[in-house]
């Protein structure tokens, strides 16, 4: 990703490995600074994933895997280590992925640190390649509304539903991006405007109630999101807020798609229903920053993610191109 | 509307005239602080009109009544007076007519302290009706999601959306509200959540992002919102976030209702698409309380309203009754 720093402009990533250390843009402090941390330790790795200076589910995996290069290269032992990273938060199978295949590598006794890039650099080229399929459905002078960031700073680099749309902007075509700010967290507004800055790419910052309004008024050609599990039939849960997106989107005729590596179809789940939707703490309702917005006494309630029904879906963007939803088998990939 | 202050329960109205003051709640520092302010002169109603101590639109109405009363007393330039007073907001049908009548009742020679306070009792018993007939609908065990604040801060007394919730919630039916926390502004999380702690009814703020979820998985049994103007044929205006809502109401088969007095409709509109909506500072978006959310160079876009075409509505909640959108025709009521 481009970002531009003590004026300078960079290509980097959301980490990467330098020398014995993992170096990581802070992402907690975004948009407001820009700052890289390093770890020198597998402990520093596994804090950098608990308080969020590291997030997105490839990013977690990517710092799962550098963690386990850097318990080889300190000899620590690697089962202690990939206990210790897997503790690290409970829900992002890509970290698990991602330590354990290093733990099957080193189990070959090979080099990780090798191994460790080259998983990474797969991730990265996998969004790169969704940009490319992506960028197939972007027409000159379109309006795309995205939510969430599903940008390079949660997938390596390039991003999933961002893939698309830097691969459009660089191509020369005249777009403009409509940001859902995405309460509760607020990534939409914080860390999906900052990687569209960095990139120059034309944006708005959206409240999530004006998507619809803006849908009504014909001023999105297309909407592109993430995905954080896709069942077989093709529905997807995805952060909050996606769903009523969808169902906005079909009652006005606006192409709705997601984009996602292949690796994140749980073939296993014959529909979205199954996917365990997870409640986090209300406090991220009740507060944003240091704000209380609402009385003391009042409760709120938190579902982190909803499920998009595959009927919604006009189509899903991967590495291996573009299908429609249930149109991707297990069987196909084997 | 019911208050609980330094210990002792009050039964008050937005704001009132006590001897020669109007007496507001301040509605700016809700919820963390309640507190009243007066004002003496037109002034002063003037400026608590325009830094918005008292907002909604019945509200405001009801303190341009009032400012004439007390100009009145006063012996202030009547003409004046309503000048100043309609200066201070552009939108708010209801001031222009609270301020007009009290100069046509002038000109007769009548005192604008009586019909100031009839004018005001009014709409107070509006909102009653608007309740009792509301609250046909509300079965007991029901689950009600609300957007924005429709409520009696807004509306003197009673509300209109969450009158029908107030009226079961004092029948003694088992209700459980939903309270979208309506972003930008927050007057959900802010202000519904204020008035449903004092009641005593039993809420959850919820991010704006999840109404579609929660219908979805069955936990909402029924919208209920206000509207800022209702077109001819039912169509209507009212906070962003609204359409949305509406649309994956009708998706999921959730009943959703508009409760607003009969003085809302505009007859003069043929469908919504005619009614202007309003366009705000993006700062409302960017900034949340004193928390900048977004890259210092980003720009947001805030409309403030959003259109729900009448297929959306199952029904119209008035003071008249409970209409389908178009039934209530301009005709019946002369």
């Amino acid at each position: 990703m481009k970002v531009t720093h003590n004026g300078k402009e960079l290509d980097i990533r959301a980490l990467w490995m330098e020398g014995s250390k993992v170096r990581f843009i802070d992402q907690k402090i975004l948009p407001h600074r820009f700052e890289f941390v390093d770890a020198s330790t597998v402990e520093e790795v596994a804090r950098f994933i608990e308080d969020m200076t590291v997030r997105g589910a490839p990013s977690i995996g990517a710092a799962g895997a550098y963690g386990m290069a850097m318990a080889q290269i300190t000899d620590m032992d690697l089962a202690e280590a990939a206990k210790r990273l897997k503790r690290t938060r409970p829900t992002a199978f890509d970290l698990f992925y991602g330590v354990d295949s290093m733990l099957a590598t080193a189990s070959e006794g090979r080099d990780l640190v090798e191994a460790a890039e080259k998983y990474v650099t797969q991730i990265a080229e996998k969004c790169r390649k969704i940009g490319e399929h992506g960028n197939s459905l972007i027409k000159d002078g379109f309006t795309i509304l995205t939510h969430c960031n599903a940008g390079a700073l949660a997938t390596i680099d390039y991003g999933t539903a961002l893939s698309p749309i830097r691969a459009a902007h660089k191509g020369g075509k005249k777009i403009h991006v409509f940001a859902d700010e995405t309460r509760p967290r607020l990534q939409g507004a914080a860390l999906t405007s900052w990687e569209l800055v960095q990139e120059g790419i034309p944006h708005d910052i959206i409240p999530d109630n004006a998507a619809g309004h803006f849908m009504q008024r014909g001023e999105i050609d297309m909407v592109i999101v993430g995905a954080d599990r896709i069942a077989a039939n093709g529905d997807f849960a995805n952060k909050i807020g996606t769903y009523e997106k969808a169902v906005c989107a079909k009652e006005n005729g606006v192409p709705f798609y997601t984009a996602a590596p292949v690796s994140t179809f749980d073939f296993s789940l014959a529909s979205g229903m199954d996917i365990p939707i997870e409640e986090r703490s209300q406090d991220e309702v009740r507060y944003v920053g240091k704000e209380l917005i609402c009385p003391e006494k009042a409760t709120a309630r938190n579902p982190a993610f909803d499920m998009t029904p595959a009927r919604y879906v006009t189509g899903i963007i991967t590495e291996a191109g573009i299908f429609k939803p249930g149109e991707l088998k297990r069987e196909n990939l084997q």
